[in-house]
């Protein structure tokens, strides 16, 4: 499998709030332990509160702004923030801008896991 | 811990080729799973011939341009590039300029693991 992949050659899948893209993965390179993903927070779009029982995130914002929410507590972020959730910590990203998409490098360690609703 | 990290409110160190910042690691926000760092290789600098034996590692190019070369393939780097080596894999990553960084996002699972000069 490739071991280096383009962002701009990989498509957008669209879910829920926005818009997203594997980009190393399983399925992509193998990794075994890592997934990397650009995601794309829509205008007004909010990834509603979730946690990952077993799985580590970090968001790397990229451009846009708007608001992460751990375990109750708010931040706001934009360009150069770089959020961290813990395994099992229920969280919220939103994008608070009517006009621009809030557009993060998404990290996961392990690579999958479930996606709890609390 | 703070949750939030701001990329500019991190210092550089500096390393044999160039500089680095630890964003996302155990010491600064209690990460078991991962590490997010930001590196810029500097102009003509080579972060040489080395193996990590049980860490895989990303490198997502922010800006500059250079050459991953990993188990022997070498690939021309830039913005939107992004690396993936798997763990025990040896790897080269080069910066060609003479008056640019190269500037990525390194991520590393787990967090901590040796350098092997191979």
């Amino acid at each position: 499998m490739s071991k280096i992949v383009q962002v701009d050659e990989v498509e957008y899948e669209e879910v829920e709030w926005g818009l997203t893209k594997e980009l190393i993965a399983p399925q992509t390179v193998g990794s075994k332990k890592i997934k990397v993903k650009i995601t794309e927070y829509l205008p007004g779009h909010t990834h509603k509160l979730h946690m990952h029982p077993n799985q580590e995130e970090v968001i790397f914002v990229l451009s846009g702004k708007g608001i992460a929410e751990i375990q109750g507590e708010r931040g706001e972020i934009g360009p150069g923030s770089v959020v961290f959730i813990s395994a099992g910590e229920p969280h919220i990203t939103s994008n608070l801008s009517q006009s621009e998409s809030l557009k993060a490098v998404i990290i996961k360690a392990p690579p999958n896991d479930e996606e709890v609703q609390t």
